[in-house]
């Protein structure tokens, strides 16, 4: 048999509940060491994504008895995701260095935290809240959902560590993405985890939807195994460092009074309105001049009016020699008094 | 843009909780015209495959009041799905026409059939039984989720028309699959149902994985679209009508006293072993000469000593010129008084 018709043989039948092993050796291999992890074959288990790893952990973790602490502002689909299982959601919030350790914690049975780039502020975690993390994990009996998302991005800094590579006590898992870098489009993710939880979810993923498509895994692996894939994180990486600058320094000339924290990398910005500034509103009066931001409110689990004032900036979709040119017209709006749709005092 | 550069923006993002547009139009104008269905944009959900069709139902539909009405023998995956939610999983006798219309139907909410080729017996639910199912599903008030296995694979006939095709009431979910005729590692299946249910299977979609690969829902569309799809399927069902004739041939010369019922097509035939013969042991004995078959057991929902009698023979991955050779062997197992293993009465 040609090479070639070896490789189609490989993905056309179905793998029942079995991943495609020259994926799982590329994580193994290229993919995981970058974040310091050493995983064997059974601790790991693809998925069609990071919303499916956080859907079947839900499903096998989450129910009316647990408690799920989770950032406060957050991936807003991780509360929907857990608390459609029964789960009890525990906001905790969010300072320059990530998710605050307190007392709330105690009560907890799981910890989801994306301590490369918090979602949706962006700060990273520095080593001493990671460390002090986990060492509350231990003290408090919790576990940790660590969802690796953006930590390739770093413009200012190198990656950090992630919690998985530090943890000793085999209290974290660990979710990653390749869809996230490759392409939103493709969904192929991965958890790392100790191997009764991977075969838990293993055996659940076969009842879901048997396994990712076949093709796409493989495709990947070889995409990885050749080189392509470094090539293009660092083509990636140059891409976004240049965007990301470009539009710190915009954000630092006209719109200072906006910025919430200093980050060091990440593909967005968290703003904060000045006051008696609707967020929703605003971005439906940038709109119509031609600039899109998202407003912050759906990342918060609880209403506050404060809420109302946040919005995220990304930028990974956009030229770098339009980025100024669209802060300035956000600048604009908010210095210009006579826009009376997004200043409002209905909330306060 | 260049088309190609087009065609790759197409899919490269993260569509939520879209469908690919270009292989929803391709289901409507060329796959689900083949079994007389009619349906909206809105009355069609992509999905990974029938598992993760049956999946996403039994979430939103199975729970601990609900009553699964399955076909026995049966497709063991859509018991422990459904059951697995928690639903009641009621067990209806199949005959050579298919699930048998009877009383028990009465009590249940849905009734799971699989009437092209029905799993694992093969036979195909004629006219009547169809029109009559349909007739009961109004009278008992039940909807009817028809999964249209392998109904392009006839040999003997033309397809049936589908229950959906027949419905006026509006009681038919229809799950359909590409990956089955194309490739099962694929993973890529569909849903045709009310705009309701759909809508709620998207949003239940959406937070279980978003959407199926984008990239493969492109590839599959241009595919069907360009012609690939008819020419391929009718290459197969050529292979698979010679396959089908020899193995049918060859058991009515080596085995007859095994047949089960008449069928006409599917990729398998189901077989009842002689008295006192278990499958499991059958099994290992015949793989020890180099045929593979598959025990019937696990298609039972419920233990009977006669129900370790049975086996399925799959033709699909065999060359015509080998099956009769297999069913030679074994027939000479079967006769071979001499083999201990395979004749047993732990259960008679």
């Amino acid at each position: 048999m040609s090479q070639r018709a070896g490789i189609v043989k490989d993905w056309i039948s179905d793998s029942i509940d079995n991943d495609d092993l020259a994926l799982v050796k590329q994580l193994q291999t290229n993919i995981l060491p970058k974040r310091s992890i050493q995983a064997s074959q059974d601790q790991i288990l693809i998925t069609i994504g990071t919303q499916n790893s956080l859907y079947l952990l839900a499903r096998l973790l989450g129910d009316k008895e647990t408690r799920l602490a989770v950032e406060e502002p957050g991936y807003p689909d991780v509360r929907n995701i857990f608390s459609s299982h029964g789960a009890i959601i525990v906001p905790i919030n969010v300072d320059c260095q990530g998710i605050e350790i307190n007392d709330k914690l105690k009560s907890c049975d799981y910890v989801y935290v994306t301590p490369g780039h918090q979602v949706p502020t962006n700060v990273t975690m520095p080593m001493q809240r990671r460390q002090a993390l986990l060492h509350a994990a231990e003290k408090y009996d919790f576990v940790i959902i660590e969802d690796d998302y953006e930590s390739e991005i770093n413009v200012l800094s190198q990656a950090s560590p992630s919690l998985k590579s530090l943890d000793t006590n085999g209290r974290v898992i660990y979710i990653g993405s390749l869809s996230k870098s490759l392409s939103p489009g493709l969904r192929l993710g991965y958890m790392v985890a100790d191997t009764p939880l991977i075969d838990a979810a293993r055996a659940l993923r076969r009842l879901m939807y048997r396994h990712p498509p076949a093709n796409n895994q493989r495709t990947c692996a070889l995409f990885i195994s050749l080189g392509y894939y470094d090539a293009y994180l660092r083509k990636l990486r140059k891409c976004y460092q240049q965007r990301w600058t470009t539009m710190r320094q915009a954000l630092m000339n006209h719109l200072p009074q906006c910025i919430t924290t200093a980050t060091v990398g990440g593909s967005a910005f968290w703003l904060k309105l000045p006051n008696h500034t609707d967020c929703e509103q605003f971005t439906a009066v940038a709109r119509d001049i031609g600039v899109l931001v998202e407003p912050g409110t759906i990342h918060f689990s609880r209403f506050q009016k404060d809420h109302r004032r946040y919005i995220r900036l990304g930028y990974s979709a956009i030229d770098s020699d339009k980025i100024e040119l669209g802060i300035k017209k956000l600048a604009q709006l908010l210095k210009d008094k006579a826009q009376p749709d997004i200043c409002t005092n209905k909330y306060d």
